[in-house]
Parts: structure tokens; C-alpha cells; sequence
């Protein structure tokens, strides 16, 4: 154990979370490892609870009664606010009428309608549940319009969890692989030789609105990249795809490339785009309309009426708000604020990415020792902060959410300035 | 144009469907060919509306203002009827509480525990939206548990629509199947031969719950078949998959393979499971809990409460109703009577599969000319059937719709009979 651990773990005091750790034992037994993926607390400093029990606004409640104001948002769904009146007012008036059926309802069309409205590079919309439907679909669509194989990807982006993509090596066989080549996002030169390596088979190169990697710097994306993705896409009749499955609805409601006047071929969406009811979609420009209809996807639940209609009163109510100019505002509040804490205490932080997808990590902290003492004690003081993944504002924050997070984060950084300092 | 088809096309009235085809024409601007997948009304006759408003129990109403009585329960999902109060206000008290957060509710080991104490063949549940995420996880978990990489895969069988499995070539390269090796349902020659191909490579072998392909007669799994998958994979080690998402709930609470007695390693469910609210399940035997834990699996909306709460309210009702009783009786009681009106007709015709899960198809009908008419006229007589697709009962379903419906197939044999006679 290093000195920093043996602080950190004297320092930190037991917090009594009765309910949590009995949840915890009892999914012990009948969840492998008690849980899994994003939302396993194992991936967070033992003080941070697994199980919730309300959610409003954006207050969080554990199930031992403690409420947060939450910075994750529930890893990027919520944007309007946990339980926004006018999205669950809407979903209930759809559910009464018709959740399922045998056919969709008006709704996808009114959905679809309003995205080609709102979305430049939109010209068609399909939905789906998963930001993962999404971002696989728009790769089969892309070998379907070009008749090619091979996908550029960004070495370490995150674009889902089914063997082409998932992060993890286990149950994944090479061959699910076989036809994607890395390059480095914001590294034009590393982008023409994985094009190079491709040749003539290129189908696609896919993107992420940023480059929001867990545990690294973010890296906004460059005009010269972005124009360098799009120049190569054209020459080599491919397909541009944007994954905006995180980023979209908190940039720009037009597409996050929009501000670079870059225009994806493809864009894949889900998380925020129905403050958090299950749904995903594609959208497309006319030249793949003819490629899609010849990609067979489906999902059981992709046609329901309510989801479409949360997602519809979402983007309503974000595009009445101008909710992108009030994240961006409140989250370079927050910013600025942990800023200058940090200098104030002489600790040295990076804050990177766009200030209403926040991500802080400290320097000379490849453990995390400090991130982890970061975010542990701002939870003790009620702000529910990541230590390595992106964090979301929404529309639901205010300037007191701000002022009160810069109360836990100053308490955070004074614990790491004890230990540290 | 062949005889039949003429008099097929002189004799169906053109239903007035303003609403649904100035839907349809509104959806071919903004949605790809109009509408994709299962749910595209391209694949029925044209007098089969493509949207619907309202559904309620067993009746659909269309956006035209028809009402049917309806055997597809939107492909499956609806099995206690649709908007089942039950199910409804467990959802929405659940969702007043919290809809989404950074972790889950208690729901979800409640949903596990009764899933386990339900299931023989389930040790441990986890949780995803799509039956597809559950089938593509089973085969990650059985690469990932045994170092192997030979799934057996029954030719034609529909599990899920990522370019794994997907039944449409576009969009799919030669990789996605690489380690597939195909055998035919009921077939244990063509399993053994399917066997010794994958050699000591053999991860997994999936099957369906039964055989339940489209627009060919349905099969139960013989008891020498599914005993020779069972055998086949503890002599290799490897892993029996099976794919209940279509048939689960309704052939066996405890999964569709229980009273074959054989249990699978793993099992793949949704559909029914949460009455029409999106939620997907694996379920697997002790000896997997380990490697599912090295399979890297997760979805934005996989941890909300609601379609947990949703599931656990269905499978109580579902058990203390007897519901698969109930299904399976009704369902028979519609088998006997289309049975009889097809011999009083003297038309050919095979009803195979479950009863709660029927389909009818007709004798010398390659191009389902007769299957079309056959459910075209049930559809105007208010009963919505499918004319080569297994259909479904829900618990919902009383004598009266069984009445109800048989007025309809009587109309559909007499037009046929008419045609074809």
C-alpha cells in the first residue's frame, strides 16, 4: 500500500450504508459479481452507492437516504432533469393510449419528422433502443451502400459493447475485428495510413463527437480533423459516421459536427435523446436511403409509441430552453470554480472536453489515489461527481446546484491538499 | 397474374385507410423505404394497417378507427394484455420514484431472485433491452467460459438481427459467421455432423425454444434431440444457449425446455417478459458465473427500474393465474375450431407449433396467395391474424375472442373456398 493509499483509507471514514451493502449481498447471489458493466459501483471508491431509490430534478437519493446533486445524469440520458413534468405528462398520456402494438404509432413519424427538421446532415430517422443498435447498424449500413468492408476507428473510443466494439477482450473472437483499423483521433496523419491500409475496401470511418475516452484527457475534435474525416470519406466514396450516441442533444441539437461545418453521412443517437426512456436512433443523408432498406435490424420494443414521444417533447422543450447555451454556461461556472480551487490550493488538475461534458483529473495521479479522495469527499458533502469518466450537465442545473457543487468540490480539494500537499 | 391472384385482386375492397396511408406517405419522406424490420406493414397484405392508436386487452385500433381483436400481441410482448393495470401501476408508481439514475433500484435483484427461484436452469439473472443483446451475450459467455469459438446454429432460425445473425445478407461480411456452423432443428445427424466439424472448437450450441421459423411449419423439439444437445455439449464442454426470447412464458414458466427436461446453460429471454415494457434477460447454471464476468455487456437504459418492476409484476400474474394453461387451452380451443371450419371447407391446411403460439398455413399455397386472402378477410371481420408468422395468445384472451375470431377464419375459409374451391 502506498503513503497516499494509507491516508486515503484511514482518512475516509466508514459511511454507514446499511441498505446498500445488503442490496449488495443479496445480488451477490444472483447477479454474477453483483452486478456488471457502467453502472457497477466496483468501478468507483467504495463509498459510492450501488443502488438508488428516487430521482428528481437533479437530486439523486441512494437507498440509505442520502441525495446527491448528480453530475452524471445517469450516465448522460438525463437532460431535462430527472422526472421532467413535461416528458413524463406526455409518455403517460402515450402509455394509457398505447405502449406496444402491432405497428408503431403517429409518433414515429412526428419523431422522425423533427429530427430531419432539426438535424442538417438528417434527411431520414430510424429508431432503435441501444446507442449500440445504433453505432452497429450504422457500420452494416455503411458496408451495404459502398459494397466495401473495412471501418476506421479511433483507438480507444468507446462505441459500444458487442464484440465489434466492446472494450473488454472476453468472449470476443478475431474475426469480429477483422475489418476495423485504428487511427488516432485529432492525428490526420495516423487517419491516411489507416486509410492506406484499407485501400479500395474502405466502407466507413467512425467518430465521436470528441474524443471522451474513460481515464484520459478529452480531446475536442479539430477543424483539420473533422475536415480531413470528411475530405477522405468523399474521395474514397465512404461513408463518414458520427457517433453522437453520448455527446448529441448537450453540443449543438443539430449534430455535434455542426459548429465545424462538418457533415457526417451517418449519425448514431440515443442517451439524452429521450431525458432517459429507451431509445436510440440513426439518421442519414439521401444518398443512403436506398443502402438502409437492404440492412435488416429490429428490435421487439423499437416500434413503441412512448419513447418516440419522450424523445419528441425532449427536443422540444431543449431547442424552447436553448438548453445547449444554459449546460454550456453553468458547466463553465463549474469550471471556472474548480479552477480556481485548485490553484488556490496548489493542485495541479486538467480539465478538458466541453465544460457541459466535464471531465477532471488530477496530475501525477495514474492510480487515481487522488481522484478517488476527490470525488469521495464531495459525495460525503452531497455532490455526486465521477473521478474518470465524463461527467453531464443538464438543463435541470441551476447556479445554486453550481454554487452548492463548488461547496463539495472545495472540500474535496482541501482533503487532497492534506494528503497530498 | 395468376387466376388466383386476380380474383384476389377483384375481390378485396379497397379499405378506406386515409389516416394510415397519409402516414405511410408522410413516413417514406423521413423513414427509409416507410417503415423496417418486423413491424413493416410491406410484409402483410395491403389491406393491413402499418399504425395504430390505441390498444386495450386483447383489441388494437387502428389510427383509422378499426378495432381488431389481436393474435400477434405485437410480435409477442403483450401477454397479459396490452395496458394491464397490474403491470401499468407498478410502472408508473416505480417511474414517479425514479425512471433512470447512475445505478439501479432494488428492482433489479428483486427481478433476479424471482427469475432464479422460477427457473431450474437459472443461477444467476442479468438484465439488457433487446433479445438480441441477450442471444449475442449468451455467445460471448459461452466463447468467453469455454476458450472456444464453434457456435452450432440451426439453419433459418431467427436470433436476433445484428450481422451475427441477421436473417438479410446486407450489411453482414463473411466474418460475422465465420465460427458458425449450421445444423437443422430436430436433426441430430446434422448436429453430430455439425459437431465433429467444430472439432475440440466447440463453444456453444443454440437452439430455439422450438422451431419457429417463418412461412414454414412450426416444430416442437423432439426429447431425442434436445437430449442429443444436451448430451453433445456436456461431452465437449461446451455451452447449450437457449433461445427463449420468443417463446418464453408461454410454453413454461420455468422455461420452454422444462418439461423436456433438459436444462440449458443459458437462456435468452424478452419479449414477454415485462408485458411489452423493454427488457431483456440471460439466466445461466453456476458453473458461467465466472465468465460473465469477463464479458464486457452494458446499455444506457439497462439498469432502470421500471421495466424491472414491469417484469416482476408480470411473471407473479402470469403464475397466479396459470396462464400457460390458460393460453395453451384457448389457444386449442381456436385450433379445433379453425380445424373443423377448414375440413367443413375441404381446405388443406397445417396448424403446427404451441397451441398458445399458432400458425396456420395453407395446403399447395407456395405463394400464400390463400394465406393473404385467408387473413385479409379475418381482418375485415375484426381478427387480426398473421399470414406466416407464429401468432400469440396472452392470458387475456377469453372464450368470447375465441368466438369472436372463428366467425373471422370462417369468413377467411369461405373466401378462400370461393377462390380456390
Amino acid at each position: 500500500m502506498s503513503e497516499t493509499q494509507a491516508v486515503f483509507q484511514n482518512r475516509t471514514p466508514p459511511k454507514p450504508m446499511p441498505h446498500d451493502l445488503a442490496l449488495r449481498s443479496r445480488a451477490a447471489r444472483v447477479i454474477p459479481g453483483g452486478m456488471w458493466g457502467h453502472m457497477s459501483a466496483k468501478r468507483l471508491p467504495p463509498a459510492f452507492p450501488q443502488f438508488f431509490k428516487s430521482a428528481e430534478g437533479t437530486r439523486l437519493t441512494d437507498v440509505d437516504g442520502n441525495t446527491y446533486i448528480d453530475f452524471m445524469c445517469a450516465y448522460g440520458p438525463m437532460i431535462l432533469g430527472y422526472n421532467d413534468p413535461d416528458v413524463e405528462s406526455a409518455v403517460n398520456a402515450q402509455q394509457v393510449r398505447m405502449g406496444i402494438a402491432n405497428g408503431p404509432g403517429e409518433a414515429m413519424v412526428d419523431l422522425a419528422e423533427l429530427m430531419v427538421e432539426m438535424i442538417p446532415a438528417a434527411d431520414w430517422a430510424m429508431f432503435a433502443k441501444n446507442g449500440t443498435d445504433a453505432t452497429t447498424a450504422c457500420v452494416s449500413i455503411a458496408r451495404a451502400a459502398t459494397k466495401k468492408r473495412k471501418i476506421l476507428v479511433a483507438t480507444g473510443a468507446y462505441h459500444g459493447a458487442v464484440p465489434w466494439c466492446t472494450p473488454w477482450p472476453g468472449g470476443v473472437v478475431a474475426e469480429d475485428r477483422a475489418h476495423l483499423i485504428c487511427y488516432a483521433y485529432n492525428d490526420v496523419a495516423s487517419l491516411e495510413a489507416a486509410a492506406e491500409e484499407a485501400g479500395n475496401d474502405l466502407a466507413g470511418i467512425i467518430a465521436s463527437a470528441f474524443r471522451h475516452d474513460a481515464r484520459v484527457d478529452q480531446e475536442m475534435p479539430t477543424s483539420q480533423f473533422a475536415g480531413a474525416v470528411r475530405a477522405m470519406a468523399d474521395r474514397n466514396n465512404a461513408v463518414l459516421i458520427l457517433d453522437d450516441v453520448r455527446a448529441g442533444f448537450r453540443l449543438n441539437l443539430g449534430g455535434s459536427w455542426e459548429p465545424l461545418g462538418v457533415q457526417p453521412d451517418l449519425s448514431a443517437w440515443s442517451k439524452a435523446l429521450g431525458n432517459g426512456h429507451p431509445i436510440a436512433a440513426i439518421t442519414g443523408r439521401e444518398w443512403l436511403r436506398e443502402a438502409v432498406q437492404n440492412v435488416y435490424v429490429t428490435g421487439s420494443f423499437w416500434y413503441a409509441a412512448a419513447p418516440m414521444v419522450a424523445a419528441m417533447t425532449t427536443l422540444q422543450k431543449l431547442r424552447r430552453l436553448d438548453a445547449v447555451t444554459h449546460m454550456a454556461r453553468l458547466g463553465q461556472k463549474l469550471r471556472d470554480g474548480i479552477a480556481d480551487q485548485a490553484a488556490t490550493h496548489g493542485i495541479g488538475i486538467r480539465q478538458t472536453g466541453p465544460a457541459q461534458m466535464p471531465l477532471v483529473l488530477f496530475d501525477n495521479d495514474d492510480e487515481l489515489e487522488k481522484g478517488y479522495l476527490f470525488t469521495t469527499t464531495a459525495l460525503e458533502h452531497g455532490v455526486y461527481l465521477h473521478p474518470w469518466h465524463n461527467m453531464f450537465l443538464s438543463a435541470a442545473h441551476n447556479t445554486e446546484d453550481i454554487d452548492r457543487a463548488l461547496e463539495g468540490t472545495n472540500a474535496g480539494f482541501k482533503a487532497v491538499a492534506d494528503v497530498c500537499g
